[in-house]
């Protein structure tokens, strides 16, 4: 069989005995989320797990699988429910999930887990659902218990962002489709993204704050927030290789 | 970009005109399960999803992401949680995220879903999340939605089954990590079954009742619940063809 | 007063002495749920208390009250929703309900518990309910508590059924409302059922899917899945003696 | 089969005939709660389940399976957890369950549900079980839905007090398992009752807080609140005649 | 920085300090009602917090922040939902929030509480929060916990009531809006009284059960249960001040 | 009686006129969270309730009772529940609380809500609580309502932000109980700050990731992630006309 780092693609001894090691296992949350004309929907889903097999590899971790359903898509930070193909969870199902996951794991022996998130919406159920998992667990009972919760954006140098953006970075707040993420899937799946299809219809210029249920008309029509013109699968290389690199060092700081 | 019946590797707006073209969705229910010592954990969203691919193909259909967390394993039908590796999620938690699924599909315009199975214990927590699904909306409020949830190995031919145990058919109850899923994963995925590493220490002689907490210890070391024995890619192949066509004709026959 | 098994109908010092001696609690679990036009509705809750109160008398046992709401009957094991009369539960109400008794029961000293079983679609969350009940209670820490769940139409013999369907046991599956539900009703409450007034229009041929909101119109119209005919109280006593038998036995062992 | 107006005791065909006729449906709404050392602990079950049987018989109405596992008993008002026998739900599973059913009798055209309440601690979970069945159903689409929600213990008369108190009523607050609740069952049930066994050790005093979670030792040992002496069966007729007549006038008044 | 019980007026240190040295911490729980046509709506809030702010001041106690949104009004009790400006609050969500903030002040130390109560349709679900707690923390693991809920008009004492209604007490039922409660607010909050607006249309004549979803049409106009004739802020000084003098004894005995 | 926008202040018949005239509510949302040792722990909830009251007064609105209790502090945006007097909410309990009043104002006829926060683990579960409300509502059933989302750091600005930080903003992400929140206190409250006894700790050096359940430690021991030097009750109020011009501009451009 395939040597693979990936928790479900192995048969259970092979799974006892790394656990038994003391593997860290990596949960990669994404979602179902339009990310522009030019690419697929699964960009939350690919990064987060693609940057956890590379991590997974380097400190004989696994990587169990993905949440490949996120919670609500939201119009400033994801373009919203509006666009066809995009599937919002609620928040608590998202958490209970989470939650779920965490708990069995702990269960199996697991003391070293990372959750590594490619989906902004996914920041405050994640939280939720690894406090719920602690809740249920016992805080006071889990004292070898270690869960790192990771957005692989925050991750990326300065240095990286000044070379990927050499006009300046506009920030996180507008980078959903735009050049950060679709250089790493140039990089990462380049057979999901066609460049040529862009719209460059952004950057969006939102209001301060949201309205429901009907929110502003605001989002470009092609769904990118900000701009895809100078992504390149080189770019995507260096961002990946920032993620890669830090959570690494993170995860060999944090657990050995 | 290319061509494909997931649905996430799609970008929206090609989502968006399948679905309004009528393109029914599969979703594809799994688990990650300890399925003996000589294959992966992820039999169970292996093979419906590559059903799922292959009659969406053949249907102008679309395949949402599989879950690929099922609900709690128990030791009569797929060995319990004993094994490493065997992530158990909670019935309330799985049929929340079903009910989520499909009532974002009816919101984005699916009218035609299939729930196509391949873990046992999923059955009644998926029911409960299309039923939640079908309260939330209102039963009275969605006469266009037509939901079907199939099991995949109660579309299995006699005849099929005769030839794949030329000594008789020792019965579904016991076909976890057996003949006939060892047959389909060679056939699908060859690279994640070694049949070399079976234990051959089936089949189990179960009692006729649940314990607990601690089961009786009656699942056979392997995690296999029968044998096997007498498995290979060509079964798994008729296999796989029964179930394929199948639900093509189920969907061609409640559907157009 | 009167001397009885049914733990409602004592006073609570009796209870109290009769839990300290290590009374084993069985918890019949029933519905509310069609059994054809030949029969009331209260099938599900008056075959598992009856045995219960059997095996209760033979083991020092008492009987909680059972619970009359089943969990949502499915067309192709219960005829599902569409008669009236069979009232519906939903999964997570159900499995709460048996969580709670159960948690309520251990904090009370019952050490040792026996779910019996009436209703087909009960079985998935009464396995939910006691799950539950274990990760509130903590696994790690009920070491003297034993949960037994038992469907009781496993635990009719071979010999027994091939004596009660002298022309070949048509399975399991489609025993709703038929022979042995029916003969076993005569024998225990003669009162409740009218076989004048069965129907004769099964057995169902059902397809191997389940379909909502409208399920196909398979169901006969009597709402019995199989077949009356033959059925009779000699039988019904044949077919109790072993539940009776075998639970007892079951108990015994596990418990003493 | 015999006649009955418990709708669980009907086939189906029956049911629908009579729930099309308008038969207001009757839930009792019970509990498994001491009531001291002279009586059963299914007294909350057995009083509102009789008194509907009585009414339901007048009025051609139902009588659906009483809920016979009630809302946490509290000290005050049921003696609280410490008696053994005593079996708690929580608030929101009871709520759920009544919930669950009045939903389902809605969907099965049931218009006219009168639920009849015998535990003290059950008022506020069924009103809440109420209330999440109108939002649930929409309030704005059930206009021809009524609930009447009764605790029985409201509709004796004050003349009838008098003579069940010939000393003077000492108020419904610690009327727990003492004169009106034992009279009823003396009435209803003589075998559930054994006077002789009354300890005779209230009314308790209690002071006016609840503390957690150790409750005031001040439910007397029996668990009797108030007390026993001059209880009869005659008296028992009184009320619960009291109950039936109004309860009919009632029933009359509002849906007919 | 100014001196107070506030807890949420304090900067952490100092909630810290006295914390530790043993401080009990006061709940207020209140709702956002109707209460006649010359009182403003947060009389439930005011009157539970102003006696906490007291007492706290003599025992060295903490004020938590109240809760301002209660559950559901119910007609014969608070006038119900008919009346604009009343917000309801499932039970569910009520019970979780008590629930919530006192498993929060236990995990900070806190091990006296008591929940003050303003609020008639509270009392189930704050009992159900402390209960939930209760389950959530582990009763065997908290035996250094009390927690006292008191219902602030169970502690008028009787000659109080003998001189605040010189005519005779109409008992608590009716109490909502009327004369106690008018009375305390006069004392307390003068500003939020007019009563010359009062309409005088008491008191209430209820039927002896509840109706929905439409209740019978008896909640006099104002909201008003009982009378507002009589009542002053002299008489509301007295009943504060037995409520005060009161908790302030209980919570002596209880905690030092 | 005096004139005020705080709902809760007002007599039903009042509220009920303003509701029906079209007057927007706001609902603050705030939090029980330390703010360094020279503030008091409600600030998240004055902030936003000034804020509410100022433009309520201006545009004709009303003011909800705020929430006081908010959503599980965070170390890296609120210090974390290490801080004595921080009080947590699960995410859960929040969303639902907000869920409810949304839905109770809806049914009173309001249609122009604004839900302003003041505490930064609240967007998640104010916006899941919004969309709970409008799932429960029926998203095509409320077309005349309007709910607007606010923070009100996401006003200010940049202009504002050059006289508050003449040496250069150092971001939102570090603010808590920081420069803005405690000018604008000094402002609103002097009597609840006390700048001699802030620590001039800050600012934190935060790790890029969460850890749990033992968070680094990186939070300075005052509490304030960033600065306190340089507050002043002039800055608090030009940051405080910020929010309440943009809100009122806001707020008549959407409703009116």
């Amino acid at each position: 069989m395939k040597d693979t780092v990936f928790l479900a693609e192995l048969p259970w001894p092979e799974a006892a005995k790394r656990i038994a090691a003391g593997a860290p296992v990596f949960l990669p949350l994404g979602a179902t989320e339009q990310h522009g004309r030019h690419m697929a929907m699964n960009v939350d889903v690919v990064i987060p797990t693609a940057i956890a097999e590379k991590v997974a590899g380097q400190v004989g971790g696994l990587v169990a699988p993905p949440i490949a359903y996120g919670n609500r898509s939201q119009p400033r930070t994801g373009g919203g429910p509006a666009f066809s193909g995009t599937i919002n969870i609620t928040a608590h199902t998202f958490s209970l999930l989470v939650k779920d996951v965490i708990c069995d794991l702990y269960r199996q022996k697991v003391r070293r887990i990372v959750v590594l998130n490619g989906h902004y919406e996914n920041i405050g159920p994640a939280i939720e659902g690894i406090e719920l998992a602690l809740d249920a667990l016992g805080r006071d009972r889990v004292g070898d218990l270690t869960i790192l919760r990771i957005d692989h954006w925050e991750l990326v140098r300065p240095e990286t962002l000044a070379k990927v953006f050499p006009d300046g970075y506009p920030g996180i707040e507008l980078e959903h489709a735009s050049v950060i993420e679709t250089s790493m899937m140039l990089a990462l799946r380049p057979d999901l993204v066609d460049l040529g299809k862009a719209l460059h219809d952004g950057p969006a210029q939102f209001r301060p704050y949201d309205r429901y249920p009907r929110p502003a008309e605001e989002v470009p029509p092609s769904g990118v927030l900000s701009l895809t013109e100078g992504s390149s699968a080189e770019k995507g290389r260096w961002l990946l290789a920032d993620c890669e690199t830090r959570i690494a060092e993170i995860v060999k700081s944090e657990f050995f």
